[in-house]
């Protein structure tokens, strides 16, 4: 199966998608209708359901598997499904929601396994200590939540996904500029976006927790690593160090971070962070255009299109 | 004793001082003198020592009392004393440095007081208890330390002025807003700057401590509010809401908050801080003008010279 | 009756509504029809009329009095009204607009009873003679006039309720700093913003007049200030402190203010209004939200949700 | 003679100078000294005055005419004046100020006639009266005020040469664009600046005036357009289309203007205003400038430095 | 016949138009529609064509000149054309494109003829050889390129028509201010744009190049002044000064100029083209109008809505 | 031998250095003096020369080599060289300019080598000639010029040593992502800033050069790779691509950039140039601090102080 995403405008569609997100409206006229937003593996596709009544919004919410029939339209120069059929999936039909969302391309344990290998490469026991806890604390979360509800590594282990890839570039860069520090670097990178396994809800239907809203998961990290330190009876620049690292790693107060970098390994982690999600993005988009084309605008990079090559 | 910010050009000298910075320099054609900073309880003024050598510079430093005669005179529009003879201050004439430092006018076992008044206002357990915990644990330097290093309530038990002043303040407005949950707005102002006696060093010539440069105050006593909940088993809301008191206070992203005041007691809070702060230079900056002249320009005032109106 | 905008989604509606604003449309298949936004006591509500024609165009128009039957429904999560019998009131009904539009919940009679009491808290001569010139010319307007065409105060006697709310602030405030002049603060919080009644057209359809968009409310009240000291012959440092108070209330150029606050009373005149405009939008948006949610999204708050507790 | 400016390194000096400022200083050994900034027509120039005493400081100030015999030297790339002889001028030698400062380079009397030209061009009577009523008020103000006290046209009758200028490039332009009604665009840019008669002191060593400061020129000169239309009982439109003109010209609210541009005229008028002050900042830069060389750091021009080409 | 933009609600519409964009839609019913901009010499009309089916899509597309029968009417404040008939025009009813598109109202030729003049202005043999040069090297294209996708100069010539409106204010300038350089200000004035013939389609449709987007027309004339010094073997400070002007003719970083102005041509260079473009929008804007009322926003002039006057 | 930064206080010097800078004063009470930079291999020290001449003007002037004999002493926290005698160096001695200048830690020969290196890895033959082209044209400059005035590899040879490492991290990272082009990113690297050899003078005393100041070392480098095509005869997407690489490297409008990057290569370009001009500033500002203290404060990188980790 191609998945929804792949599939050219007139092709018949008959399969079982996760509902992301199921809104009602009504039209110009006054007639109900409902607006889904439909997902599997490949990533997800508007559809309407037109006259709808109370049983239908009751039936058809976020977080259901339904099974499907309809085809592919254009519309606005969208692809959206028009639905012919749809019903609930039954137990008996075995699909779990982990068979519709996207996750990351390689399976989560090969990404814990490689970000533990990086353990070893920390030699200071207190920084290895505190991050050691905090990983395993966080383990089961961490194996599939997001890093964002959207625009970069949003989907599930999308978040394990990007600390291991930043801790790769870490790695790189590290040997380039020996005067970096790799044991604050490494555990930098691996804390610094931990607490959003508290910021957001999780990996399907992310939202924003409470929580997430009033502190962020920069202030929550903060806290956990002195949490961690009070546990583990450490004391010691490092607790700070680790702090600072995580406290500063947007770069700028106006993106959030209280302080801005003032260790070079700080800076470095900012860079390293921007360098991943931005290359997450950018694959993201060019893969969806064809050379000689622009992509569409990319909110978080500055609204920008960028053009494929054809060389 | 009128203190040494008073005394009029041409005035003789003849009283103990506190140094309270003290730098070496060299003139244009190469002579060694020592530029000191003197104060007493009136605040300080600058004074030059010439043809200086190395057992000055070992006897003059910093927090030492020394015996001052000299005279005032006027170099570049600002008074300066000229010194005749110092000699460093000798135990038996028992002059203590809070002899020489500006404090707040209001006795320091006062304030408390009043503060401790407003334990009783504060209805809810939870928040009662975390607040009354970390009065209690860093009482000691909450009567003598400093609100800042210099602009506004920059003297001993400055920070605590500041604190009671801003609690008679929020009095005011939550009897004129009723909506106002006042166990969080009180609580609110108690902690909001508390992680200041972490951040500053103390009373005198007061610096920033490393911990205050790589973490600041707000992240110091987001993390406090966290340890002291978990150590007195304090679970719910009332966590969160504090450590959001405390993270947005200062208003915006860019003045180092990590989350815009998200409640409506943070919003006020932020508001009430700056009042008191804005209310505090204003009246020490008016106080040295005349009618019918500007003050000094006030660098946290936007540069403004504000106007002394002659009616 | 509880007020068109406190109805529960299936509620019949069988009254009188005042039309706040009319906008004819098309639907996308090219059917005429019209946008009422219907008001009474209790705020406003969105209706649509189908197939009008230019008979319905004439007679529906913003400020007419109509008996309207129908019903509550849900439109993408806010609610309608969905019209099924609409006709103009006839006047032996005995209608009055004042009887359908939002006002302050203290009557403007008592209001207004309260600022002039503030008339005997200034002692100084010319001010006094300078602002109760102004309130009385401009009084009929003031007790009827919004404060905003939108967003804080912006109902029958807003501007009133909203002066005499900054009144109280204002004294209070003054009580804790005694440094403040009261004479210019009480007359600075009482004109600062009665330019308002020639900014704006009125308390009803409220919309900008041609000497609001080019002169603006501040200046236009300058001029008057200027224009009440030649009328009662007073000269001297007063016209100039009135006109700086309300020049500058804004706070900053980018908002609108020529200059800064350069005295002390400006300074806190600026808080105060910012407070009580502040107080104003967050009451109103928390009223509607339950605890443990978000309110609305607020415009002139940053576009920040506020969060209800749940203590 | 070549005027004070002009006079190479080396050079001997003997002639009468007025002191444009005085400043008492201390070197660092202590001993008191004055800095002097002396000017003729040409300009101005610094000098120090050595080992000075309350009697050289009383009679050696601001706006006093003085005899200086000296030479020119070279003070970190600066010329610079070294007195070796100074006395104040005797009555009797017959030296008025006005010989010794730097104005425009069309005597005043002709400018003034050029401006009153404009007058017939303007054929609106409620225009013409208001702008002529103003004009005939400050007159004698307007025929020596200069348009800042540093910049551009800070000269005496440099706000006259101004006005002028810009009447010279309005009607260049109101012939390429006859869609403007040059009625309110002559009078606008006659208007624009006169409030900076009573911003500033005078010719004389100009500083700003505590009106000028709090009220500001824009301000005043609305201010003043309301009561001309007052006493000369003119009602209509033009009174605040003049008001709107002064008001908006600064073009921006960032930059003091209220209001931004709202008719096709006050854009124009704020376009005139900056080329001719640009022009005139840059013509004066360029003149001390070589070709092949970049112009002293131009601060109102972004900190600009502008290169003088060699063809 | 009056143009399609001039004709008032309820007209009948019978007359050949070109299709300037078409796209496809679907209401909410899903049915599909067009949506057609089309234009005739006076300007563009909206229009939406019902029902349609590829093969309408395949017929009327953008570039296709139709005959179109139907009636003006108003949706939501703006006119639209409803169509009743619709065909594409026959090659033997002999209606061109240039029939139907916009453009300047002086003939390109007389344009051009304008241009050509100020080349005897030109003195400096280098400057002038290089300037012709281009302006022959993009003839073709410079008589029919837009200076615009919208705004300002966005019909056929509109580039030509504005560099010509620009060289008679510069020659005005210039004669008020004689410090400047006719020959650079005149050079920069006529090259300044002339890379939009590359960044920009051509006069129908326009839109973006690959190399106007990646490189832009700045950019794309700094490199050809380049190449035609090359070509002409011409050197010298001409070329480097040429290229500056085009360079800094936007003004700021921000604004696209990789360097401010440097040198006063550029300066004025930049405001000429300022005040030309708004000029041309503001006229446009007033033009459609009624005195007494504003004009819609015009978001490149800060979104302001200009006010019309009465007098 | 040590280095002239590299003495404590108090060390005799007997060395030779280069006069980098030399400037005249006069002291607070007129006495000429000349104000020194000296250099040698490990950085520059100031030094002051009491009662010169004209004659000592004339002989020490910049790039003069000289013979120097003093101490070094401490002025204001930072060392000064008291100068106790001062010749010009004879030619006999054999020193060499380039002896006494700093220089990158690599040879320039080994640099060159690495870079070469690259040009195999570049495939397409189009971007691979033009990149040969130029590097070769410029190869005497680069092998010496420096990539700045200052702040980051301001050296002899620092160009060359910035374009390897970012060369050395752009083959990291393109393997990490393997997305990337890397004949585009490589070429990218290479010739970013070889514009910079006409920007700048060159590797002694550096300063900016007209055009570096007019045009920019950017555009200059766009024009170069137009030139170079023309040249070679060589077409196509690649010329275009160069060129926007080199001409989007500041990343930002704001920065320098008239397009922001709208190719992937463009945006790691970015990153790259900015990770090794950063990393090059930390490791030489933390080099001189000690563990547990700030470094000074650092305008390229806001002005902020690191921090040196004990651990």
């Amino acid at each position: 199966m191609e998945g929804i995403t792949k599939l050219p405008v007139g092709e018949q569609v008959e399969q079982f998608l996760l509902i992301k997100q199921a809104t009602k409206g009504v039209t110009t006229v006054g007639k109900p209708f409902m607006s889904l937003i439909l997902q599997d593996k490949s990533g997800d596709i508007e559809a309407k359901l037109w006259d709808t009544n109370e049983e239908h919004e009751n039936m058809y919410k976020a977080e259901t598997i339904v099974r499907v029939g309809g085809e592919i339209h254009d519309y606005r120069g969208k692809n959206q499904l028009r639905i012919k059929q749809i019903r609930v999936a039954r137990p008996e039909e075995g699909i779990q929601v982990s068979d519709l969302v996207p996750s990351s391309a390689i399976p989560k344990e090969q990404l814990m396994e490689e970000l533990t290998q990086f353990f070893f490469e920390i030699k200071n026991p207190n920084i290895s200590r505190i991050t050691r806890h905090l990983i395993k604390k966080h383990q089961p979360s961490l194996l599939v939540h997001p890093a964002a509800t959207k625009n970069h590594h949003d989907y599930v282990s999308g978040l394990l996904d990007h600390v291991v890839s930043m801790l790769r570039l870490g790695k790189a860069i590290a040997e380039l500029y020996p005067s970096l520090n790799t044991d604050l670097l490494y555990a930098g990178i691996i804390l610094h976006d931990i607490g959003k396994v508290v910021e957001l809800t999780g990996p399907i239907a992310t939202t924003y927790t409470i929580e997430g809203n009033l502190l962020g998961h920069i202030t929550i990290m903060v806290n956990e690593i002195g949490q961690a330190a009070t546990e583990l009876n450490i004391e010691g620049e490092e607790v700070m160090l680790l702090q600072h690292l995580v406290l500063s790693h947007h770069g700028k107060e106006e993106w959030g971070s209280p302080k801005k970098p003032m260790i070079q390994e700080a800076e470095i982690l900012h860079y390293i962070d921007n360098i991943d999600a931005k290359m997450n993005m950018l694959k993201r988009a060019l893969d969806k255009t064809k050379p000689g084309e622009f992509t569409e605008r990319l909110f978080p990079l500055d609204n920008r299109s960028f053009y494929k090559p054809t060389i």
